[in-house]
């Protein structure tokens, strides 16, 4: 791995290195380290850089599925993207990441070289305060939550862990990533799961949590989110369904001028 | 391949044969049939199917992704559902359709056994007139739409293809399957596929599409399921993000009694 002090952490995190039998070899970062194991939004981000960086790709990511399969050690892991489907504009991708032999995620991806057609985005940005007049919050704890400039404008973490129920899970945050960065197609990926879990607000209790599975959904191409540069994403997400150990949000991200940018979807274990 | 007249048109279309190599083969449905191929919800009902029939199966879906690689060709098709982590309460999938040695179809599954843990839908039902109030809504055309009795409530499909553009793509509808027949997981995936797509909706311009890929989350356990008997279901979707070839939807599915049953997210191509 190439280790450059002044390459930003994101990069690293996502740096591959090409192996002779196809696959791409990767390793943990210590500056997006979670309560256990590394944050998934890196995680989802290294399996959809396998693909980007793939020589066979064709067009950018439409639509992209994770599944953690097993806990993450710190340390190497190997990625094997496969493009099990190539027609004229989509590709079908299937992704396996594993340690020491097992598989610990799996992945599949769409890519697409999209077209001018009619358009409409349907999902609108809420009216809220601009990045500038938000102040930032300020989160302790994982090392990952440092790698994130996050302004709470309604649904921040619970203050007091009283088990208050609210009815409503709904969050709404300007994120980019801290130092600042271009957005691209794995750091928004990555940007996707940064949503603390939405049982935590509605329960205002500590719960063990899990993201099983997460999807999002492309709704800008390669040229639009550079065009973006390193500006900030506001982000929404409210809960669904809550029981059975498991609950799923279902979530927007839209740039400053107020595009839609991505919408993404996930399913949550939770303990108890 | 089994042909009983007395069997229902379901559950002969997701009929599989257990083949020697631990695959298994099944046929499209004519009962089923799209205007090109087989309707795509029995097509994620049968990739979901070869993982419930599976021997090695733990517990019940949680979360599956049906990726749409190929036109599927009226005829055989194989399913190879592998499971690629088993740990102790979960269980991730990996299941690939291919018809002729050529790849179709592409998901994933996890299963899970379900604890009894806190639970409280967020994604309410909304107020609205029971089954038996709503009128059935006639559609005619291609063959599958006469294996759903469907109540529209809200956002039926344009009676005028005018080119109007309303700004919200919201349908409301009640959907079981004609004739009735007790839910299970593969219904419940298929009718998920019910919705027609919210581009026309949009536009009413007649767009050919294609579903790219549909994601379901299930809130209900096996016995919940089989509690609602050959019930109605509530559904909804709306659009979110329309442009350069594709557009998604957010969807949400509640029983009669006004329970989450599941949600759903899908990405559609369209031509123009």
């Amino acid at each position: 791995m190439r280790q450059d002090s002044r390459q930003h952490p994101f990069e690293a995190a996502i740096a591959l290195q090409p192996q002779p039998d196809g696959s791409w070899q990767g390793r943990t970062s210590p500056a997006f380290a979670n309560m256990i194991g590394p944050y998934g939004g890196v995680t989802a981000a290294q399996c959809l850089q396998s693909v980007l960086r793939h020589p066979q790709r064709l067009g950018d990511p439409i639509a992209f599925t994770v599944n953690f399969a097993a806990a993450i050690a710190d340390g190497d892991f190997v990625l094997r993207p496969r493009p099990v489907r190539t027609n004229r504009s989509t590709q079908h991708w299937a992704i396996e990441m594993q340690q020491d032999g097992q598989l610990v995620a799996t992945a599949t991806a769409v890519t697409a070289t999209r077209r001018d057609t009619w358009s409409g985005h349907e999902a609108r940005m809420p009216e809220v305060p601009r990045p500038g007049d938000a102040p930032r919050t300020v989160r302790r704890g994982v090392e990952w939550l440092n790698r994130y400039e996050m302004r709470f404008l309604e649904g921040a973490i619970p203050k007091e862990w009283d088990g208050e129920t609210p009815d409503d899970s709904l969050s709404r945050l300007w994120v980019r990533d801290d130092p600042p960065r271009p957005l691209d197609f794995a750091s928004l990926t990555a940007i996707a799961d940064v949503f603390f879990p939405r049982v935590w607000l509605r329960r205002a209790t500590p719960t063990p949590i899990g993201t099983v599975s997460m999807t999002v959904y492309y709704h800008a191409d390669a040229a639009q989110l550079a065009s973006l540069g390193p500006g900030h994403l506001l982000l929404q997400a409210r809960g669904q369904g809550f029981g059975g150990g498991y609950f799923d949000h279902s979530g927007q991200l839209w740039d400053e001028g107020g595009s839609l940018v991505a919408t993404t979807h996930q399913v949550v274990y939770f303990k108890e």
